[in-house]
């Protein structure tokens, strides 16, 4: 009955590709017979076409019609392959069920999520750093929340992005008016400050070298570079973040695939409440990209510059432009955070980094040098002296194999290929074997 | 496992009551230990502190504690309450099972929904009136594709809603930064255009009247009033529209619920097409409303005043900001689409019609002007010379019985209240009994 085999962003691209080429024609005037006099918004207009992903897929497509017999792996988009552990699968499945029962009906949730997970939530993650369950908001992921953020901060502030990272940052402070244009030789927006995390810094910022901005975007474990921040790191970004009154915007969703003891969340470090948000998701936690489901944690210390707390204007923000997660994805939240469901999502976690120790050992043997992976479900390749894409078109050329040019994170990931360890093991062993001959 | 009890707006109460009165204050100054240097958003700051919805709860918890041992009833807040066709929920719970096999596990879906569900859509409401299915874009509730479209607007565009409306008309636009100041007197927001919309002029504006607006928000079975626009009528906002190049957002939530020839649809008046968008929902229709899903229909031919087609913008903020509605909804809503469950919803809607006459010869047997309940869910009853806050009060008073002021939808919504017909049979009767005995 449901069938999403038409893959993730084959419609991005029928719908973008051929009516932007028409737009771009430029020949169309105002006031022509069929246009509306509603001016295009300039800051869609300020977008840079392509999303990135999308991009991708329109190539994945392409390949397949020039070699419809190879076996394509995408170790692109990070997807997750593995099936849902059973008692998660079965209590989303009775809710459902129960919802047929005069008993077991209901209707709408909290708009900020059901407190039963909220609670969950704060007791698994944040445990040990003061956060409560009333400062935790469920949503329906991450990239939702980050875009309700910014509907939240407006246009009138300024932000700052790790480079490379997840372009959703970059894309949707550009949709609220908060960037300029964007500037073809670096490849960059105006009024963003880029901060250049690259494997001589330790992918961190040189913060010496870093303009003050509002709002700080900062993403660990990285993606795309799979680096988990340190301790020191954190401490130093909060610091910095205190002398500058700014608000970091911490991801966290990669935070489950931590093995060392770097910091899962940005609440481990002291001071945090007074300048950081996070945002973390059950997406690649718990295998629920389909089933949508993140949370968004708001300090109630955390103010604007005149004393407002930011977590009311949150919290308004979710009442009036979203209505909660769908119950039944709650419910399956809740199972993955009892102990015997979080047992579960933490041996598929182990799964898919062991996926990424056989990839990293592929690559290595390659002589390339290889970042991320351990803390990660990404690696971090390095082509020294090549342009990503161009070693993207490489790689699915010789071995039918698509990874996500370094490049689409911004102009620091010039160089660098992302590579996804999720997947099946099998089809990793194989795309291991085809990676090893990618030279002969 | 799951448990809604605490209501659905009560933490938007907790949270923002005590701490608005505190940034209310004004004693707080910029730059003062622990507040950030991140200026509040001048758009949040211009919202009314009350969603209309959380304001009713608090009302409703303060009456709960006064009167602990009254049974309350809430005609307030329109949600459903009936249990859901089997049919469906046993879909959903064999699609979530699936979801633990190798074989049925899915991760993420295309962001503008699954195709098969996305046809069935085009199929099932707009068989007659040329919608492809690739116009479709699923959602998680027209709530939030209401802010997904004002994204996409931006903020130099005008509105005009109706009034009365449904508050996320006027909330999102004062969000996304399209609003002037909040005139007390008024109780008006700068820069929108208020359509009066009253049963002298049988809930239609006077076009006549009516200013030219980029967009026009227009709600047909309309929350509150419950009026279903004539045909006459839509050709007219067709006509308007079109002469004066704007864009209806059409919010057609309620469509199941019209028994006569009012259209269900916007695209059934010809040249709708080119200047309409139409928002709608599972939520009423099939009683989705914790489940979240919805709809937007953009149609190829709509543009901008450049030509530039809207539905390309809209597809860029889905993927962007947006990451589909979760799969396990998207195959609950397939099976309302599916024959036996279309029958099965529509018993259920045809059950909340009934209830909606009950309470209608109710008010009218008080002697009251009574509206909509006939193609809607909800009445609208005329109190003439009070205030609809009065008559809350004074209803929850003598019935503990919970209504909606109608000022809370607009100025014109004044002497009015909003009664929704959502509710158990005996609850209705029992309703119905007490308010019999109002004037007594």
């Amino acid at each position: 009955m449901y069938n999403s085999s038409t893959g993730n962003s084959m419609l991005c691209r029928d719908f973008m590709r051929p009516r932007i080429i028409q737009a771009s024609l430029k020949t169309q005037k105002e006031g022509i017979a069929g246009n509306t006099k509603v001016p295009r918004n300039v800051n869609m207009e300020k977008l840079r076409s392509g999303y990135l992903f999308p991009e991708i897929s329109k190539r994945e497509v392409q390949h397949i019609e020039k070699y419809p017999d190879a076996k394509l792996i995408s170790l692109g988009i990070g997807d997750t392959t593995e099936p849902l552990p059973e008692i998660i699968a079965s209590s989303m499945a009775n809710y459902a069920l129960s919802l047929s029962t005069a008993e077991g009906y209901r209707g709408y949730g909290a708009e900020q999520g059901n407190k039963a997970l909220r609670k969950a939530i704060a007791e698994t993650f944040y445990k040990d750093v003061r956060i409560k369950e009333t400062e935790v908001f469920v949503s329906d992921g991450a990239q939702c929340d980050i875009t309700r953020l910014q509907l939240l901060l407006g246009s009138n502030v300024s932000i700052a992005v790790q480079d490379p990272s997840f372009p959703a940052y970059v894309d949707s402070s550009v949709i609220i008016g908060q960037a300029g244009d964007f500037e073809d030789k670096s490849r960059m927006y105006g009024n963003i400050e880029y901060m250049k995390s690259v494997p001589q810094t330790n992918f961190f910022p040189d913060l010496a070298k870093t303009s003050r901005s509002d709002i700080i975007f900062f993403c660990s474990p990285n993606n795309p570079t799979g680096h988990a921040a340190t301790r020191q790191q954190l401490e130093q970004l909060v610091k910095f973040a205190k002398e500058n009154g700014s608000i970091i915007i911490f991801d966290s969703a990669y935070a489950a695939y931590i093995t060392d003891d770097s910091p899962r969340s940005i609440f481990e470090i002291p001071g945090a409440r007074e300048v950081a948000i996070e945002v973390s998701s059950f997406s690649k936690f718990a295998g629920f990209t389909g089933i949508r489901l993140g949370w968004t944690v708001v300090p109630e210390e955390l103010s604007f510059s005149n004393g407002f707390p930011v977590i009311n204007d949150f919290n308004r923000i979710v009442c009036t432009c979203f209505n909660g997660a769908s119950s039944i994805s709650q419910v399956g939240g809740l199972a993955c955070l009892s102990p015997e469901g979080f047992a579960a999502v933490c041996s598929i976690t182990d799964y898919y980094k062991e996926n990424a120790k056989i990839l990293h050992n592929t690559f290595a043997s390659l002589g390339l040098k290889v970042y991320g992976g351990k803390n990660a479900p990404y690696l971090w390749v390095h082509f020294p002296g090549s342009k990503s894409w161009d070693i993207f078109t490489e790689i699915l050329e010789r071995t039918h194999i698509i990874t996500v040019p370094g490049s689409g994170f911004g102009p620091a990931g010039e160089e660098f290929m992302r590579v996804s360890a999720f997947g099946h093991r099998e089809t990793i062993l194989e795309a291991a074997r085809r990676l090893e001959n990618l030279y002969l």
